[in-house]
């Protein structure tokens, strides 16, 4: 596949730092950096920008709050043309901590929104447009979303938004490429005026297909991560996707190099990817936070107790 | 997805055994079958019935020959309605070896043949087909057969052979969704009267997504092992592909049960599944055979080296 507008966003970081607190040494976010520059990756999401006013300093690591001066750290010395990106929660940031982006290392901001925050996505939004970011608006749980409130959700977005890119996120691993096809189409007859995203969870060892899918469907903004890195059961391993682009400015090589040296170790302290608990909640379409539980308590491979308490849960 | 013709068809076993050289304890081969039955699959393939006058008996476990008393002390005392398979390769089988279907514990023999072979797998299973079994072509390395001769194969298969079932075989794990769907509907094209099933295989974390295309461009017969069991990179796992199909009939929680008390102690000592050499055999549609060497060598996590060597052979 090639076609020379398709962006590959990579968010090992951010995401992988749901598993650790944030709390990656600046040597493994600088090697995560230095190897998707050598590799031609348009984007590096390296965390969240959270309001340290809401969240105790000291339990987290700094990717929670991405100040500019540890982001600065990570990419002096390094040749790059990779664009830096944070992602901010809904509630969750004090948009006074963003300087404009002429002051900031930072390129673009993500703002993460379930179909029921929407308006106030679109605030955040503009107001980052309006400092100068490239902007996103990321549609979290869209499995659970409902046809008309979604349809609602991506006229406003269309109409009242300064996002640059909308994305639809498949929160719980839960869609297979049907609705993914289903999902990318309704929100490329929508939004005509902007790039429409993919970001998938890796549950049922789907995240990659689903990409493709969204791919062929139009999709020009595919996110994914070293190795599949991430809460829980991850996401599309970045190296399958280089693998399938065509564009010659995307070389695997430094993503091999990064995976042999820094995440196979990791592996072995860090548990994410095809882990049965994961893939019954995404069958199951249910967040994976009860999976997550059962995984660091003593019966973590009790898989058809927890299939059963999820099963039941259908019938309260 | 609902359609009741789907047949699910677990070779777990079979393929398993191409990692331990088919040596599994009679009591781990009952534990499959026992699961299989309570989860309503439909077909369980054990092993090769490969010639003994072949292979040295002694170095290789009971799998690799399938001798019917053998499997009936899998079987005895297991209610069930699985029925078993055995696979062939073109050249590795004796035929006087095989008894009439009715003294034989096994209904289906499954005739795996390169393209090219094509001619001797129609023999070898209008010879089963007249014994009494089911039988089925399944045709090895598809990602590499030239348009012209697999046609030709398929309209061979339509119009000279036996078989119940044609199947695709993905070997190297090159395909994506795109190239699933053409060669299903290609082969569905020609072969008006019989079934076409798919078998995939799991390099790119793609075999799950590439048994969903094809189910939903109508094949009918669908591979999968347990928890991805198999040679490399394994295979379409079960516990997803049940949780897929809708039918009723399917039950998921043995699976859930086996994988708790026999794969995961298993994955401790046996390795598959996604381990970056596999997927960059897959990526650059090659055999496994040389990620199999680097993973059992010193040098297995050297990815960039390996995948350096491989595409240097493109340039042979």
């Amino acid at each position: 596949m090639y076609r020379e507008k398709i962006k590959v966003f990579d968010y090992t970081i951010r995401d992988g730092g749901l598993i650790n607190d944030h709390d990656f040494e600046d040597s493994f976010v600088r090697a995560v950096y230095r190897a998707l520059s050598e590799a031609g990756v348009d984007y590096m999401e390296i965390g969240y920008k959270n309001s340290p006013r809401l969240f105790a300093d000291e339990k987290f690591g700094k990717w929670k709050f991405c100040h500019d001066d540890d982001i600065r750290k990570i990419i002096d010395g390094i040749e790059s043309n990779v664009k830096l990106s944070v992602m901010v929660d809904v509630g969750r940031v004090d948009i006074e901590d963003v300087k404009p982006r002429k002051e900031s290392p930072v390129s673009m901001i993500r703002v993460a929104s379930y179909v029921k925050d929407i308006d106030k996505a679109i605030y955040l939004v503009n107001h980052f447009a309006d400092k100068g970011y490239e902007t996103t608006v990321n549609i979290m749980a869209i499995s659970r979303a409902l046809d008309n409130e979604l349809n609602e959700a991506l006229h406003q977005l269309e109409e009242e938004s300064k996002a640059n890119v909308i994305y639809i996120v498949d929160s719980f691993g839960a869609l297979y490429q049907e609705t993914t096809e289903f999902l990318i189409k309704k929100a490329k007859g929508i939004i005509k005026t902007r790039e429409v995203g993919i970001h998938a969870h890796n549950n049922q060892q789907l995240a990659f297909a689903n990409t493709i899918e969204a791919i062929i469907h139009n999709a020009n903004y595919c996110d994914a991560t070293v190795y599949g890195l991430g809460r829980a059961a991850g996401n599309c391993p970045l190296e399958l996707l280089l693998g399938f682009l065509k564009n010659p400015k995307f070389d695997i090589r430094p993503i091999l190099d990064l995976i042999s040296k820094e995440f196979i170790p990791l592996r072995d302290k860090m548990e994410w990817g095809y882990v049965i608990p994961y893939a019954i909640a995404g069958m199951l379409d249910e967040h994976p936070k009860s999976a997550i539980e059962l995984r660091a308590g003593p019966n973590k491979d009790d898989f058809r107790a927890f299939y059963e308490s999820l099963k039941g849960k259908d019938l309260d």
